[in-house]
């Protein structure tokens, strides 16, 4: 060989040698459909993890991994990339409980007794406008407004849910959404053996749906008869099928269930065979230990809506004692009819508030509890905790990314006290639902904004006329 | 005369007629500087007017008048016109107790005993970081905050009390500012007697500002002696100055004050005649009946912070009893390291659902009192009730526009409810203070943004530093 040809020799083995260690980078990056890059990273996973400068790769529709920007760009390429650089990204919040229709009654009459608001205001309103093309407005409404805020899965009981299924399929929005059944006429079932035909129905629809998860609602303990809650338990059992019932929301609750059937709530729901691990038990404001205890005993999940609770004059849930028995209890904003919004960073800033104030412990429900009373919590008390409420590997893409830069979130020393104290529906920006992108920058990419507001100031007209006649 | 003669004299005495008319329309036209045109004027008026397609005439900083579009137009001609159509026109907010500079430790400790908290955190950070460029840059902050907010008044208490005074000026925000008088040493005094001195040329330096009220701000009963606190109002009687002061925050205070005085902390300012209607007394948790009508008799201005109160377990100021004896109390976010905000939009929220929660009562505190004890009620607390908190002719010009329309606001049935229990702090679009236009469609015209946010982040390192040594 003379020198020319050892120099060429040379190179081609220089060469072959970058080819095949870009070969190798290249066979070790896997390409994903999309990556978000840099920002703060709150996992919510069992460690706790919070990632500086993180970066999340997600492949059809779930989390392919979660960890610092140097090991997922050295692992991943996203035909999409989302630039998180100077922003939290934080799991996609769970509001469970909420009758979204009734956003159309938003602010309809306040400041009133629950029984004139009820008698006077609600059920007439209810009863001469609602119908499917009600639901359905008010189901836009809502769920736009909940994707602004950064809400990716709700827990819904109305009427009509097989066209609020429609809608939040739609929307691309996840939901644990309960056709409501109970004693008296409703809109879209005369009895409650109508109802449970219709629940059926319902449930049959959507149970293989990867984001609805179809539920029966059964209003109350005391707005249903032993043997109808049986018959939805039954079905519920050979459905393997979720159920959303409201327990002891009111003392005037409790006192009747104990008169009536010399128990209290959720011990009588739990000496008829109700509670499982698939009931989710809104508000529970009036609990004994003993009930404490059956929650966590049978798996129940609880939803708790201090706002609501606050503005009905309700009580105060026993939230410490059932993080102490680590009850799944997530947070709920209920119906804007009550609240009048479905703003989880308010709610999670009143739960952490409400109960140091409650209890007079000033480091009761600290930040962090708060926190994941939202995500992950709500999500086991969704039923969902395998499916969402943490960024982790396996996971469905439900991720909020939002801005940590407002005069108002400056300067930040602790991000669980600022997501839960400072930050504010309004600094929410992106949203991804199972991986899909449903707000971009502060716009619906799913939703048609306008139209929604023409719908909701159209309505209004409509419910108040019909409130004249 | 011939006909054609007649003719012409008809003519001309028509147009004569036209002209003299137009001549008689523009002198009753007055020219102004600014007009705001459309939109829900909320007046907070005594009558609470609340004027649909409203507008306000401002003159030289003071309202010229209030009332329909067809009537303002047909009176004043604005040579700035902002158009409010499908808005709100309010009344700039009131926030009646900060620590402005604190804005700088926002979240910097949560979740803490209140002692743990200040001896650990608070005292610690404050003694290695306030001064006055600190003081400063936190001002600035907190301004920022407040004006996107819609606060255009302040009442504050710290130390370097002149420097937030030139900032606020500076900013063209309204505040009553107070200098801390304190028994032991801090950053700007060593001693009570140090700081009286540094009050009484501060107080001498500002009094006959437009937009600064200055006052002396002892800073409780607890922490100063009784000759202290009688020298103080003694200068402020001399000076006829305000005064603000911590009373009664907590129970612990209370029993503190009774053990040592013999007397409930009201009833012991009361009887050292320290008490009058130039009297601002913040939190005012723990007051009985008879403290509740001192307030009433002496004219004192208080400032309930329901969720600072909330957050460290002080417990529930008397609100009801309060309004029920028209006591003159405003609504305070307190300082944003125990809140951890200035937002009077999320504080007037919790205000209306907190009593309710309180009383067991859900008509307690309904919207309309609230936003009035966030506006005139809040005014009159500061003693500056002739001066802003309402729209009329003669006020300032101290006026908030903000946005109806978001998806999270409609539809609307009622514009208190709407204010109070749905309206953000991220709605606030344009705010005048005197006239002057401080935020156009959220852009700050008197502060600037960026460097403010570049020394949030720049003291945050610093403060973190400190607290490592």
């Amino acid at each position: 060989m003379n020198k020319l040809n050892v120099l060429l020799a040379s190179f081609l083995c220089f060469s072959l040698t970058i080819a095949v260690s870009a070969q190798g980078t290249r066979s070790r990056v896997a390409v994903v459909d999309t990556v978000i890059l840099g920002g703060t990273v709150v996992t919510m996973d069992g460690g706790r993890r919070v990632i500086e400068d993180g970066a999340v790769a997600i492949k059809g529709g779930v989390i392919e991994a979660v960890g610092t920007r140097k090991e997922i760009t050295a692992g991943f390429r996203g035909r999409r990339v989302i630039n998180a650089a100077g922003k939290a990204v934080v799991p996609g919040l769970i509001n469970t409980h909420t009758h979204i229709p009734m956003t159309l009654f938003r602010g309809i009459s306040d400041d009133l007794d629950l029984n004139d608001w009820l008698t006077q205001f609600i059920f007439p309103a209810e009863a001469k406008n609602v119908d499917e093309a009600f639901v359905r407005a008010g189901t836009r409404l809502g769920l736009a407004e909940m994707i602004r805020g950064g809400t990716t899965t709700y827990c819904d009981m109305y009427y009509f849910e097989d066209a609020i299924a429609e809608e939040t399929k739609k929307a691309g929005v996840r939901g644990v959404l309960g056709q409501t059944i109970i004693q008296f006429p409703v809109a879209d079932a005369k009895t409650p053996e109508d109802a449970l035909v219709l629940t059926e129905r319902f449930i049959k629809r959507w149970q293989n749906d990867t984001l609805i998860t179809p539920a029966a609602a059964p209003h109350a303990p005391y707005t249903l008869s032993t043997d109808h809650l049986k018959a939805i338990k039954a079905q519920s059992d050979r459905l393997n099928s979720t159920v959303v019932i409201h327990v002891a929301e009111t003392k005037k609750e409790r006192d009747d269930i104990l008169t009536q059937y010399g128990k209290t709530p959720v011990e009588y729901l739990d000496s008829i065979g109700f509670l499982s691990n698939r009931t989710i038990a809104a508000h529970s404001v009036w609990l004994t230990d003993n009930e404490i205890a059956i929650y966590k005993r049978r798996g129940v999940g609880s939803a708790h809506c201090p706002q609501s609770n606050m503005k009905l004059a309700s009580g105060t849930a026993r939230i410490p004692e059932m993080l102490a028995a680590d009850v799944a209890v997530g947070i709920g904003t209920d119906g804007p009819a009550s609240n009048n919004d479905l703003d989880m960073w308010d709610e999670m800033d009143t739960v952490a508030k409400l109960h140091k104030h409650a209890t007079g412990d000033p480091k009761a429900v600290p930040a962090e509890a708060a926190f994941e009373m939202a995500t992950i919590r709500g999500a086991r008390a969704l039923n969902l905790g395998n499916v969402t409420g943490s960024l982790e590997g396996g996971k469905a893409a439900d991720i909020v990314i939002l801005d940590l830069d407002g005069v108002h979130q400056l300067p930040m020393y602790n991000i669980y006290s600022h997501l839960v104290y400072t930050t504010k529906a309004s600094d929410v920006r992106t949203v991804l639902i199972a991986g899909r992108v449903v707000m971009q920058d502060r716009r619906l990419m799913t939703l048609n904004e306008n139209a929604i507001k023409i719908d909701a100031r159209r309505y209004r007209d409509k419910i108040l006329n019909s409130l004249k006649n």
